[in-house]
């Protein structure tokens, strides 16, 4: 309901170097442009961004009979070798993959393949095994953690192998509330088919508006129904992969005990083991009604300690989102409403759609109201209802006004929230100081659950030098910082390339010596997505 | 609250060929004598059980050196050669396992070893690894799929691992409700140790008083708070294992995108990577109030529908089962009230425990009535709390009186419960009437999902005949049903090597190359629990 869905069918959609349909990027709003100097100082305006035509790649190092053999396997116009297509399939849309968007060399895939189902995915892993071709898979290309970088790993050519002509509900089961949806339908694709017989998946990420199911299970996404259908990982039921050495299609029963669960092995794996080329997920009736209801709170503690008693009490809202004082301040003039960006004290977005409103808001209420939190009315919520799909645009905004704009996330405990959240700021914070940037960040807890909760921090820096530069060594003590402070490398976001050195530290080696194994047994040339979760020396 | 919590610290608490509590041992309820002739007809006693005293083992296959590490490891008196603790050790609680401890010759492991604590149980795999030795990881014994079976593998002797020593509530996290108990501790010991704590854990599986949280995590358990705490999955945070090759120590956030959840491939295990030593559990206050509810359906397919509604829409009741209308029909008189005992229809059992009762109830009964229940007091209800726990019991009594009794359970979307639900009636009725022996059938659903439920098959037969020989092949044509209708080889009880040979037709030859490759890393002798699981064949 509401969610604007709408189909999205093909690359230009997307923005090949920013975010989302270019007909929506916008200038700065000039709300936002008016506090900038406040927070960060004076700014410098980047060199302009390089155009499409302009970019520099490396030619394809695929053979004529590389090529020919995919054409054959999915038809020649599936077969994509030029500029644009690949410079489209070149990463994913974390900062630092569009400032590399904004140079004039960059690297790419050598060739985008374009299967259309499961059969045809199998054919090309079987193609790129025997010619020893990397294989990255490739859906609505909203990664943020480098999953879409196109590294060879110990081979003479890589292929992004896009998913998106895998659409649709293959099929139905109205009984059960399960649906089985091909990998590549994007979110607004599976909602609309879905909305045809009066259901919904329900799983709105930031992303929802390109990324794929597929791509939802693979990187264990989560969605800001944060307290309803939060994660994408608890919706699945099914899973059919195809691997270079053999299908996996899992999921018979809601419940089972016949061994691990081996459909776990495939949410999060990002196209390490294989394709997920079909996803089996529970959808319910399209939900009536919706209430918001925003309040205030004196402080992001308190506020933490009523989203507690929510999580662990069970009272019901389909959203909650705490943002912290920083957050708080800047969200309403994000939206344009400069008026109110002196708001104090740290606010919370509740809407609750579905069933049994009533009674699920007047226990939120009396949980919130005993912790500390003020009603404040419909207003923020709305705001942020009708701008949660809209954020990556203001990052492109920023960028290009010399505003240096990245988010990062983590979850821990309640009982460590408070020390991890400290400890990522001071670390953002000490890393811009050293590099002689003014930053200001902003911290919200997007998903609750009875034993912990996310922190999302989204930092603004007035970074004066090489963005890209300067960034690294931060992001790596932030890292660091992560692991060191007990909190888990990504909540939202998953592993890639930008996270996997780290992996390590959060599962230990003998947890690295099973995903090594796995992949060996798998895909034993190594060719799916080489250096993604797992450093490339590990696997092969 | 009422789970009747009370320390269970030695091997004698378990009668060594029946169920539980010596003590509780019992004769056929006349009720329950009387129906049996108009159910199967006339039985015939079988052969007096063997004592103890009398069992013939193979002598112990250890050598003195071997016998002398591992004493070294853990102290002298906790290794245990004693026909009476390997008699003891020698299987699980099936009805095979029990018809094997009637007869005079018997297979056990060579010995005992109780280590304290993770380290000593590392020590301990160390030198099985050197010296050849298969271990069999041994918590409360109440395995009913022969994952405890002795089994050497291609080794030259078996140890039994009992790990009833590490016990104990290790860490308790107040504020985000999470305690890491010590894989050996029982259910009563995790709920009296809780509870002083004001805290409950809530998973009672029908072996609560003896099964330990080491042996809910490895074999996935199935609590009775079937649409509160069912499964002991969803609330594990946190696992540590000790593997022959190093070890496992996971869960740092309630929620991650960190790759693939390894947490869940050793949730199932089953002793065949390792042996869980520590397990991160959600907890709760202990909830206040309890209140029951029985409710008359007119047939089972109008009770199924009710339920599938309350899952689907989220109604909230503890505990909601729904029995078919044999076992409704039995199951008064089985507790000791045959005026009862020709209830027509099927029943439903629902208790709310907990916050907001009235809204829960509420919810439930305008679905239940709705579907055709009528409600019926909290009589039965009452009757199924208090006799939860002893169902076993009159196992022993049947099988003593000459009645064969055994329990097979599956699951499956709503979509195709009914269909599954004749089919392997239909497997077993054929089966005992080839064998010649009348059988009766009872079924019911304890747990309920969005998607589906779990089918629970309760069968009384009038074998004349061996009946470990007559139960096996029908045990065989049950499981072929299972897979060929749809459903998951194991819903409640797990694979062992009673269902070994089936899961590969559940989760494919690539399912099983998954958990062989993982065995071969971690394990790389295969001393761990040969046979469970995977096949020897496979893993070696």
């Amino acid at each position: 309901m509401g969610h604007d869905a709408g189909r999205v069918d093909d690359d230009s959609a997307m923005r090949w170097n920013g975010w989302g349909d270019p007909a929506k990027a916008r200038d700065l709003p000039l709300a936002v442009r008016s506090l900038l100097p406040l927070l960060l100082g004076r700014t410098r305006r980047p060199e302009h961004a390089v155009e499409i035509e302009d970019v520099r790649l490396p030619p394809s190092a695929l053979r004529d009979d590389d090529l020919d053999a995919f054409r054959r396997a999915v038809g020649r116009e599936h077969v994509d070798v030029s500029v644009e297509a690949r410079v489209r399939h070149a990463g994913g849309r974390s900062t630092p993959d569009l400032l590399r968007r904004r140079i004039a060399t960059q690297d790419a895939p050598d060739a985008v393949v374009r299967p259309a189902d499961h059969d045809e995915v199998t054919v090309c892993l079987e193609i790129a095994g025997r010619a020893g071709i990397a294989v990255i898979p490739f859906g609505g290309g909203t990664s943020v953690v480098g999953a879409l970088t196109p590294e060879r790993g110990s081979h003479r050519a890589v292929v992004s192998l896009d998913l998106r002509r895998l659409t649709g509900v293959l099929r139905l089961d109205e009984v059960s509330g399960e649906a089985v949806l091909a990998a590549g339908t994007s979110g607004p694709e599976a909602e609309s088919a879905l909305a045809a017989h009066g259901l919904e998946l329900g799983h709105f990420p930031q992303s929802f508006r390109y990324a794929t199911i597929g791509g939802f299970a693979a990187a264990r996404s989560s969605g800001q129904n944060s307290a309803g259908n939060g994660r994408f990982d608890a919706m699945v039921t099914g899973i059919r992969v195809a691997t270079p050495t053999g299908e996996i299609d899992l999921g018979r029963a809601p419940g089972s005990a016949a061994g691990p669960d081996l459909i776990r092995v495939f949410l999060g794996s990002e196209g390490i083991f294989g394709v997920i080329t079909e996803v089996r997920v529970r959808v319910h009736p399209i939900p009536h009604g919706r209430v918001l209801e925003s309040w205030s709170f004196p402080d992001f503690a308190s506020g933490v300690e009523g989203l507690r008693r929510i999580a662990q009490q069970g009272a019901g809202p389909t959203v909650i989102r705490l943002s912290d004082e920083a957050e708080t301040a800047v969200s309403l003039a994000q939206v344009g409403r400069i008026g109110k960006a002196l708001a104090k004290g740290a606010g919370i977005v509740t809407v609750y759609e579905g069933d049994g409103i009533p009674e699920r808001r007047a226990r939120t209420r009396a949980l919130l109201e005993a912790t500390g939190g003020v009603s404040a009315g419909e207003g923020a919520s709305e705001g942020w209802l009708k701008g949660r799909f809209e954020g990556p645009y203001l990052r492109d905004a920023l960028l290009d006004a010399g505003v240096f704009c990245e988010t990062l996330e983590t979850a821990t405990t309640w009982s460590n929230l408070h020390a991890l959240r400290a400890a990522v700021e001071k670390a953002l914070k000490g890393g811009f100081a050293d590099a002689g940037a003014r930053s200001y960040i902003m911290c919200h807890v997007s998903h609750i659950y009875p034993t912990g909760a996310s922190l999302y921090f989204t930092v603004l820096a007035g970074v004066r030098s090489d963005m890209l530069a300067t960034w690294e060594p931060i992001k790596a003590r932030v890292n660091d910082t992560i692991i060191a402070g007990g909190g888990t490398i990504s909540h939202h976001h998953a592993v890639g390339r930008d996270h996997a050195p780290w992996l390590e530290r959060e599962i230990g080696e003998t947890g690295i010596r099973i995903l090594a194994a796995i992949k060996r047994e798998l895909d034993p040339q190594c060719i799916m997505n080489p250096g993604a979760v797992i450093a490339v020396e590990r696997t092969s």
